[in-house]
């Protein structure tokens, strides 16, 4: 059995009409910077295991949208951000990633991302790569102090969602069920079944705080993220050495008029910050 | 003369090939929920007032890509985010904008937009327009506190870019000559000419930041957003309803590889919260 989050984000050649692979991806582009713009559509399923209430987690979905940009051929450098826009609800089946590498420089290659089902377009969203230099190095976000992983009681995060059962949930600070001043919270995530971390699946694990709402009310109410945005601060080594905990932080700045915003951060179990993450989010009335 | 603002987002209808207005927007589409989708382009021009060091101000820039979404007819809701990512260097002359509304659900509206210049495309992004609706409403990132605008010195912001001439820049904290620990800024930032305050120039004020590298090292480097992002926190009301002046504060959660990040608030000289901002900015060694 492979991996469930492997299982997730792979992919199939775009089929064409005739019902054959094409022998080469199928780009009508042109030269823009260095590299060959055009689209290219690559297909992804739904995966039972990574099932939200409806639909997919979204948090799956953008790892299924970033492996379809880094697994392009014409894919250079790794990525430092993503933004994908949830334009409408995911239905569990077959998905049509399409991808284009607009732009090419010297340092970084910009993407644009569409994803289509039957329904029509139900994501939008850019990513863009770079390559890595040394530079100046600093970071101001520090981790909060806190317990160690292994002194935190394991939590069940939520009932019936398959997608919660991929991760080992312990709360720091902040929980679900219980009104609070601050829609804060920290707590440690692990993979359950343990894998190297990377880009796709920080770009899915940095999706996995439940809705700030319900740490400020204290009530579940519908709520779902409208635009996801990752920015990811290291490269595929540093990454690759971090052991299963990352600790993960997010606070609403302001709750209004249906929608929320969340500022997230994510650090690996060596205090380095590997993520900022940010989501504007629709709520239902409370 | 119209205000310096007014002359940088006012667009011209896109010209067909034979030299003649279309008599009715380009929109090669298709009903996709409620709206009709397909491209449409608009033109803008870098206006003089709005220049940076080389090219356009990127905030100019951003309130021209937003200000092509608004003016469509099919728009629908008032701005709740976007994301422009930078590239490509925008050229001084003249900009296609080209938008389109992919999907309108009941309550928002997701659009893409990309900007066009003769060197290829210069920006890509998304827009989503959201209704408000009467909801929950509180606020969890305070506005820090901080003297009356009146009662701090006006600073010159920096010298020979243009741009800075649309503003009053009045530094509270965290000044880009100085080298500090912390790369936090806090200003207060009024329009030098006065204008109601909507999410056009409030999309274009979100940027007004100078790099968080600046302000750690106290050393002007080479530095460019890469991606911007802003969720707006209101409706045109409230912000009509502002003064002249806006509360502004950044700070850098990590520079690494060349690249660092940046999480900014802006509040109204009332103390409410009206947009949250982050970019992503690539900078060369130090």
């Amino acid at each position: 059995m492979p991996h469930t989050f492997d299982a997730l984000i792979a992919l199939e050649e775009s089929l064409d009409s005739s019902g054959q692979h094409p022998a080469a991806p199928v780009v009508a582009g042109s030269e823009q910077g260095s590299g060959v713009t055009g689209p290219r559509t690559a297909v992804a399923r739904t995966h039972p295991a990574w099932a939200n209430m409806v639909g997919p987690y979204g948090g799956a979905t953008a790892a299924q949208a970033l492996a379809a940009v880094t697994s392009d051929p014409r894919a250079q450098g790794r990525p430092a951000a993503l933004t994908l826009n949830f334009a409408a609800p995911v239905s569990d089946g077959q998905l049509s990633i399409t991808v284009d590498p607009v732009r090419t420089n010297r340092s970084n290659q910009h993407w644009t991302v569409r994803v289509d089902q039957e329904s029509g377009t139900v994501m939008t969203g850019t990513v863009l790569l770079a390559g890595g230099r040394e530079t100046f190095s600093d970071t101001e976000a520090h981790a909060p102090h806190v317990p160690a992983p292994a002194e935190v009681d394991v939590a069940r995060y939520s009932m019936n969602l398959p997608w919660t059962d991929n991760y080992v949930f312990r709360l720091v600070s902040g929980v679900p069920h219980r009104p609070s001043d601050s829609s804060e919270t920290v707590m440690w995530v692990a993979q359950s079944q343990p894998r190297t971390w990377d880009h796709l699946s920080l770009a899915a694990a940095s999706d996995v705080f439940f809705p700030r709402i319900f740490a400020r009310t204290g009530a579940p109410s519908p709520a779902g993220t409208v635009t996801y945005t990752v920015y990811f601060h290291t490269g595929p080594e540093a990454l690759a050495a971090q052991g299963e905990n990352l600790l993960c932080r997010a606070q609403a700045s302001r709750f209004h008029e249906g929608l929320f915003d969340q500022v997230g951060h994510v650090w690996g179990e060596d205090g380095q910050l590997l993520a900022t993450t940010t989501q504007l989010v629709y709520f239902k009335g409370v």
